[in-house]
């Protein structure tokens, strides 16, 4: 890795690195509104301005004119494949790797159950304690169904994962590639072979990585992938997940909701269900497709995104907001070395909800994550660095100010 | 039931029940192609007027302006809540007893699941041999991964389910209200007592039934039902199902599925898995907003409708269908008694393929189901009386030249 730039110490400096940024123009593509700095871009992306002249294509002429024939006329049907062939780059797969469609919830459960269904003598499902809910939740759900076993280990800490899998009987690995707290990124390619090493296949979370940096999951030898399209690729809240299955598996895999959609000739009506080649298998019925007309045209503008231009300009950014925040004196959560590090910065500070909500009343929308973990995401194709200086020194004075104790904001709503 | 009306035989008496129809107005209230007359509603159902502007709302004010904000601004985290409240009176369910949300064949899945724990002595799941293939995979899928066993009985021969559930071993029975392809209706309220007598729940299917006829959930008795919302609910393309969850099975139904959405405190973002009270607990993760905004309009519309008045038209405009066909030599694969079939009507004939693409050359859209039946479907809302006249005389002459036969129609290409 080249070494990073220095840290632009002045909103002059930023505003000079704003004009030399290969990758600035990508900011008038997306709808920002008036007297916001959006750091939460990890959580919703923003709206690309393709999106509402796409979908209002898809709900008026696609299903108001075309109606139940746009199925085949609009290429409906084809969709969850047409999509995760333009997905596929982004994330290092083939085109027939990857399939849109469902939620990340549902889309884990399956590669999940797939996954110890290919390594039938081992029961147990290595994962981290701190990863997202739903990974654990979903974990649970899957070992509580069939009789399986969860052991957690650590993958920031040196050395757990290799210490856990040594037992022996860990069929199934499941790591998020960025932590959704700390913005930790793990070594896919080594953890991936440890578990081979050990006889175990992965599923990798690359929810917080996907859009934010390179992810090249066939090139680490990655078994299965989930992630959402709604963070970094700006597909819409909620909108449709999706699966990747690494080649080698498309003719073993099966997953457990066997739907229509999944079947290798769907169209034929029979009784009995045999899978789809590759990754079809893991469709099950049909999807949102109002929804996935919005994920379509961000794709379009993902699909003429340099994604190593995309993550030399995060850590820049990332980089200046910290030294803000340490500066004013908040601890930080994130990895300090750039191999180590996703694209938002995370803080501890035990008023971190209190500071969230008021530096949302100044216009810098970061989130909260319980119990005290500030986050601020850095999406490098909508944020200027001046932006992130802004918002960092924001952040300064509304601590250093004690702005923050107002009773106000400590009142509790959804933070999400 | 009262008596039905007499089958209107021309096209001025016809005219003349439009004139009178009490729910003729809604059909200014959706969209239909020019030179079109639409009978694939129970397919794809049409596109309410009031769409594009709610889904423009959401999209451009809620994600483009109040962007993650929106989550508890827009009411956003208690969607899949607020849309199980408006559907539920279609059901005839407690506004705390639906949830909208995934797709129908992960709601079966769900549903199959926690009917199974529900019952755990037993380890058969009941279906029915014609199913919609959909209900048939999921089956297989829950019992393959969960080593239980799948046994088909017809519910449209009187006898076989009595006699199939007699054997003792049943735990679920999952059946559908209406049979996607015959139209034929089931008499939910006999056969879930049925079901119970003998030891067994019941998941119902009312992707047919919701919103072409009124459905009683609650009242039949049901322990659970799945239904999707794009057909007769014009929720467009893919909408999010839902899912009914009888309150007696609240505090102990288990779904496998377990996402942070169905946490009792899904903001703690707790280790450990712990359902949320009610028919939440069926939910996973984040849903499809874009396409939610849809079904959130039609909703609006649907909420004006009395059910009754959609039934009774519904019944004749079926009649009237079947009439023509029957007139024109057509076999006809619907029960004719009114208390006995849905809202669609299937004729079966071997150039059935050709036959439907002949019509929708004419403008007349039905669709086809292999091997050899042809569906076509009557939304009251947004079909006339004489709309179902010219399409049924459209067919009959269709069949009766001979037109069908021109090889180009024999092609073959999806038709959904």
């Amino acid at each position: 890795m080249t070494p990073l730039p220095p840290t632009p110490a002045t909103r002059e400096a930023c505003a000079e690195l704003d004009a030399a940024d290969p990758i600035a123009a990508f900011r008038d593509e997306f709808v920002l509104p008036e007297g916001v700095i959006y750091l939460d871009g990890n959580s919703l992306g923003a709206l690309p301005r393709a999106v509402p002249g796409r979908v209002a294509d898809l709900v008026e002429r696609e299903w108001g004119q075309g109606l139940v024939r746009s199925w085949n006329d609009a290429g409906w049907w084809d969709k969850p494949r047409t999509l995760g062939a333009r997905l596929a780059p982004l994330v290092g797969a083939a085109p027939h790797e990857v399939v849109v469609g469902d939620g990340t919830s549902a889309n884990l459960f399956k590669a999940l159950v797939a996954a110890l269904r290919l390594n039938p003598g081992r029961r147990t499902v290595l994962g981290e304690p701190g990863n997202f809910p739903t990974d654990l939740y979903v974990t649970q759900g899957v070992t509580d169904l069939l009789g399986a076993g969860q052991r957690l280990a650590d993958p920031d800490e040196p050395g757990r994962i290799a210490e856990a899998l040594a037992a022996g009987d860990v069929a199934v690995v499941l790591l998020s590639h960025v932590d959704y707290r700390t913005g930790a990124l793990r070594d896919m390619a080594g953890l991936t072979k440890a578990a081979h090493d050990h006889g175990a296949l992965v599923v990798w979370d690359v929810c917080h990585s996907v859009g934010a940096l390179p992810v090249d999951l066939a090139g680490c030898g990655a078994d299965f992938a989930v992630g959402c399209t709604y963070k970094y690729l700006n597909g819409g809240p909620g909108g449709p997940a999706f699966t990747y299955v690494a080649e080698r598996h498309h003719a073993s895999a099966r997953q457990p909701i066997a739907g229509w959609h999944g079947h290798a000739r769907p169209f034929d009506f029979a009784g009995e269900y045999v899978p789809a080649a590759g990754a079809d298998r893991f469709l099950s019925g049909s999807q949102p497709l109002v929804a996935a007309a919005a994920l379509e045209a961000s794709l379009e503008l993902w699909s003429r995104v340099d994604l190593r231009q995309v993550r030399a300009k995060s850590l820049v950014l990332t980089d200046l907001f910290r030294s803000v925040a340490e500066s004013a004196g908040l601890a930080v959560a994130t990895p300090r070395a750039a191999e180590r590090r996703g694209s938002h910065v995370a803080l501890r500070h035990p008023g971190g909800y209190a500071i969230v909500r008021a530096l949302i009343e100044r216009g810098v929308i970061g989130d909260f994550r319980a119990p005290d973990v500030l986050r601020f995401g850095f999406a490098p194709l909508y944020l200027r660095h001046v932006d992130v200086f802004d918002a960092a020194h924001a952040l300064a004075e509304v601590v250093e100010s004690g702005e923050w104790r107002d009773p106000r904001f400590s009142e509790r709503a959804h933070v999400t």
